[in-house]
């Protein structure tokens, strides 16, 4: 990774998890009532654990693309992690995937209790839509309601909910490639999509490059999928702080599964390819980007 | 309950139901990749179930005292419904209240599984602010962000999910009376506020008329919640269509355990009053909100 990405990136770590926790506090917010201590205990414990902030890094750095500055788009990142964090909380409980580690640490239903877990993620969900629906977020209502309207649908039960149950589906099924991939770009990709959507929002980008956004956002989800399903093969334990190879134990199916590890590494390459053909118009102002498609493709954990 | 408050019910009942039933289908909105088969029927099992439509009559007949139609209103009383059924349905799972009966029928976990059940509640929380933030729900952005607003804070942390959580708390502990009415007006209260509030909102109420509403509905969340636990007291489970008796049982702190049943029925009657006094400036415009506070301290089930 280049000085200048791991710069950028580590900025953005800083300015997130600040923000997130002056947030996530018992301090109340006007029209609630009070904040349970242990409850923001679990959200925190669920949030600020030492994330890669990816989403939030890719909606301020899509945004600033197009102009737009760190504060303008801060709010929008926050929401987004939030949201990514409860999914995390809850798809580690044990009626799902029952999982004990977490980015190196107990998760959640560990630390604290299953009652706990799946509040505190209901809570951070909920939070989500509070943060985006804030004046803070933007100035406009039109633009605020259109983000909260993404973000439900690339959540929901067509986008990261829904895919979340294909997986489990696909746990007794065989599914074919195209149903594989149909079931990430739900399960991980619709969120990553949402996140260069946004930023292009908040840009206030044209439609034509809203649109190789929208594109380079698929793409490079996809790209993430791929090279995590990869990891769960080829990675350990320890350099992954979470439980690997438990998509075959799990008889999940991916595509590494069903193409073998070369030709997944095939594939990543030119998903790495389209990416940065669609930020070619961009000149060197997407250089953070195509460096952020780069490490996606190239992750180590 | 009069002949006219009954036929308002059922209308709302009806209308509720019928454009639940056109939202939640596999067909898929703008921006969505594809809705799971089983994922939708859980969350139309979870939320056309026979349920009473408070919630979404509040704020229909709230909004209709300030001149607004029920199309006007319809779409933000199914998300409010939404939100409340995902509510039920996760206060249900074996890591909470561990219910197996919900209106006569098995809990959305016994009927498919707790996965399943986690994640068409999420789906159900998720989709109520989609269907806030569509046009549909009001032609004002502004408005819009207002409810998202509005309910995300009603519903979270420092709401009725901070309730929840105070009251798995106080299961282990022994709240006093301002203690009890503080988590009853979050985990029960807020939604039921946020009814009222969002009546006077679609109604375009004046503040002075807004703040008559809030009140007024804070009234009846808390009768709302006397008449749960006297109920739990003195009704039978055939009735209810569920468990009984388990607030004793799981240790729980009520009002009617502080206070006994007479003191908690001079409570309910003390905030009948209050309800009316607040109705009394809209005169016989008012007469069905008068009967929905009487139905809601007088119910059976």
């Amino acid at each position: 990774m280049s000085p200048d990405f791991q710069t950028h990136l580590s900025h953005t770590v800083s300015a997130v998890d600040a923000e997130l926790d002056r947030l996530l506090t018992t301090k109340i917010n006007v029209g609630e009532i009070q904040r349970p201590a242990n409850l923001i205990a679990a959200m925190r414990y669920g949030v600020l654990n030492g994330g890669k902030r990816l989403r939030p890094f890719l909606i301020i750095e899509v945004a600033s693309l197009f102009g737009a500055s760190l504060t303008e788009t801060l709010q929008c990142g926050c929401a987004l992690e939030c949201l990514h964090s409860y999914s995390l909380i809850h798809d580690d409980l044990p009626a799902m995937d029952n999982d004990d580690l977490r980015r190196g640490k107990p998760t959640v239903h560990k630390a604290f209790d299953e009652a706990i877990a799946v509040l505190a993620g209901d809570a951070l969900l909920t939070v989500a839509f509070d943060i985006l629906s804030s004046p803070e977020c933007h100035p406009s209502a039109d633009v605020r309601c259109e983000l909260v309207s993404l973000l439900s649908r690339a959540a929901g039960q067509g986008g990261m909910i829904g895919g979340q149950v294909q997986d489990i589906e696909a746990e007794t099924s065989t599914p074919n490639a195209d149903e594989i991939r149909r079931l990430q770009s739900m399960k991980t990709g619709a969120l990553i999509r949402f996140a260069c959507e946004a930023g292009a929002i908040l840009g206030n980008a044209p439609d034509k490059h809203r649109a190789q956004m929208v594109e380079f956002g698929k793409t490079i989800g996809l790209a993430f999928q791929l090279s995590d399903d990869l990891l769960d093969v080829t990675s350990s334990s320890a350099k992954m702080g979470k439980r690997v190879g438990k998509d075959a134990e799990q008889g999940k199916g991916t595509l590494v599964r069903l193409y073998g590890v070369e030709k997944t590494r095939a594939l990543l390459n030119n998903s790495l390819a389209h990416a940065e053909a669609l930020l070619e118009p961009f000149g060197k102002k997407a250089n953070i980007l195509r460096q952020t498609a780069k490490f996606v493709v190239e992750r180590s954990n």
